[in-house]
């Protein structure tokens, strides 16, 4: 008998009906001859007033607290489903991070999994239950409860997957699988059957959010096949794995893209005063995350450093950077607002040098204006009008034959 | 240092203002040199929504489920409240029950308190930490959480106190004290400097509800000075310890009623035929609970048995009798409504064998018709018509001069 952890979407855990609808699905899970571990996120609309409490009585400094109160939710969720899985005659249990023996440590400011004490859930397993566990939470040495934070649910679910050794870990989610493109943007996009972890990082870092990167980087890690499928839908779903058989000889694979990007500009006066450490070494220590990074020269002596951050960072770097102009010795600042990124991914671009060209040819073809350019191994990024964003995703999705792809 | 531990008010805990406010009280009692640890029970008004989805969700079969999603609002409560302590600058910490270590067993249908890990709760105290812990709840062997039912939260502090050494145990309520009768019945109440344990057991069972039984039974046993006392002022309350000096040579000590009682009375044709064993184990097997039992005899050969019940058990009591009437063989059943139940208290009452007489002389007098009694040493309890009962509290009150002790 197979074990399968299914990560649960909150979408699905609003109302009790549709608590109801998840707990026949697991149960026709278990009934098809699995042992089930179900992996639950906090139900979001139970969390207002407690949210309310908090926000007139806590200032920063609860952090403990805060862990300890947004735990709750996701524990008050696995209650629920476990009660409706009872109700329905198969036995079940709820279980808490401490009570799945899920152990955690803080590393700066993140909170991460350091183990699982697999015993635990293995027991309420043998006793023929349907475990749910709470997720994104744990303790720590001191028995203080803690959250992972953003994909803190997909991590957990891994991690126990991995722990108790699970054949896969099924993410549920909205939509029947991973598209090579938005579907609601791009007309033509098709399901893929399966992908690689690799294609899959590219593609949650780069805007799809079906599942979190950290989630994807310890599966890939510890070799667990994941499976991201629809939480209502009875669909296959896409199969994420460390190799998969090229469809039709595909490069690109998925199109992915990212609205509301600002390109900040600085230039100096001499190479000597350019420095690309000090520069982003300052924007890290105030938390701006910058994504593509090009250096160029003006004049052939006048070099010009431009980035890409979020819109919501804009504010806050422009500020860093008039405050340290003298010690980082630029002699001037520019941007541009209104600028998209739009990418295409595949792990079979490796091998294919050319893809990147081709992609600029057409691109060039149809009047779409690269800004800047960004490259790895398996995907290549561009920053463009963002007016034009959905055209591009269009043409390229296109240009790569995607809708050949044989989901 | 001298440890205190304080049980908080659930009606102090309903809006953030009012957590506002205990926090400060509890500050305030740690600066004036005390280690507190306040014990917390449900905020009742946050239950709302998770009772309504459990309700739709879960049938009888969910036991485990419905204790663990219980918790959860005491520890909200508890998260809530060291939020607050902490924005006021003093280090707190909340504490879910098996973070503070305490075990429960369950025994029968009841939960009770096994064991409390002390290292806990005095690994925070050594850190100054003014330690918030959820009140009726441990775990058991198998890290299931269970909660311990009517009275949990008094019962939590009362073990805590003893398992850390406490030198009392304070009862946060809305009134200010423990009085010689209800205020708002009997004008001329007084509040009690101190009473005995066994006084306050009759009196907590007798319907004053300051406090449960089961909590003042438990500092009984440990000798745990318990402190009833008010939560928004700071008055010095009641102290209910195991000796008490009598106040004025006072013999009774306490007035307590209850209303809505029902007399059922079942008769016999011979003595062969009744047996108390065989209907109250009848009653009892149905949960039915019996207060005040008499045995009568009528024409000198047909006994009844009498006994009061509750209002809302009145229903199913006549029809457990109903069903059973060939087994139980009694010959008629018969009941009177409209009654109230009016006792007197006091430690002193053992060794005082007029006070009973002295308290049947005075309703006497008042015309106030005794239709059943009960003794023990301590108290004495009367059931008279429901229209006299505040009568009764009053003039007892008046008889016992109880108006005339120094609180």
């Amino acid at each position: 008998m197979s074990i399968i952890v299914v990560k649960i979407d909150s979408a699905t855990l609003t109302t009790p009906e549709k608590i109801e609808q998840i707990s026949e699905r697991l149960i026709q899970q278990k009934n098809g001859g699995n042992q089930i571990v179900a992996v639950v996120p906090p139900i979001e609309n139970l969390e207002d007033k407690l949210l309310q409490y908090s926000q007139i009585l806590a200032d920063n400094s609860s952090i403990r607290e805060q862990h300890a109160l947004t735990a709750l939710n996701a524990q008050a969720a696995c209650s629920l489903l476990a009660m409706s899985i009872e109700k329905k005659g198969i036995k079940a249990v709820s279980l808490n991070g401490w009570q799945a023996g899920i152990e955690v440590i803080k590393s700066n400011q993140n909170v991460l999994i350091q183990g699982i004490d697999q015993g635990h859930i293995m027991e309420h397993l043998a006793d023929d239950k349907l475990v749910i566990v709470a997720g994104s939470q744990g303790i720590d040495r001191n028995r203080n409860i803690l959250l992972m934070g953003e994909g803190g649910p997909e991590t957990t679910a891994v991690a126990i997957g991995a722990a108790i050794n699970a054949e896969q870990v099924e993410i549920l989610t909205i939509q029947d699988g991973i598209y090579t493109a938005d579907p609601s943007v791009v007309k033509q996009a098709r399901k893929l059957n399966q992908m690689t972890y690799d294609e899959m990082l590219e593609l949650s870092n780069l805007g799809s959010t079906y599942i979190h990167p950290r989630a994807v980087e310890l599966a890939k890690i510890v070799e667990m096949p994941l499976v991201v499928r629809s939480s209502t839908e009875n669909h296959a779903g896409t199969l994420i794995k460390g190799e998969v058989d090229m469809e039709k000889n595909l490069i690109v694979r998925g199109i992915a893209y990212e609205a509301d990007i600002i390109r900040l500009t600085v230039g100096y006066d001499s190479y000597e005063q350019s420095s690309l450490a000090d520069i982003f070494t300052t924007l890290a220590e105030h938390q701006i995350d910058v994504d593509i990074i090009v250096q160029a020269v003006i004049d052939g002596v006048k070099p010009t450093i431009s980035f890409s951050i979020a819109k919501e960072d804009f504010a806050e770097a422009i500020k860093v950077l008039e405050k340290n102009k003298a010690r980082l010795m630029f002699s001037f600042a520019d941007f541009e607002v209104g600028l998209a990124k739009v990418s295409i991914v595949g792990a079979g671009m490796v091998s294919n040098p050319g893809v990147a060209a081709r992609m600029f040819d057409r691109l060039r073809k149809e009047n779409i204006l690269v800004k800047m350019v960004s490259t790895s191994e398996i995907k290549v990024s561009v920053v463009v009008p963002q007016d034009e964003m959905v055209r591009a995703a269009n043409v390229l999705h296109d240009e790569f034959n995607l809708v050949e792809i044989l989901a």
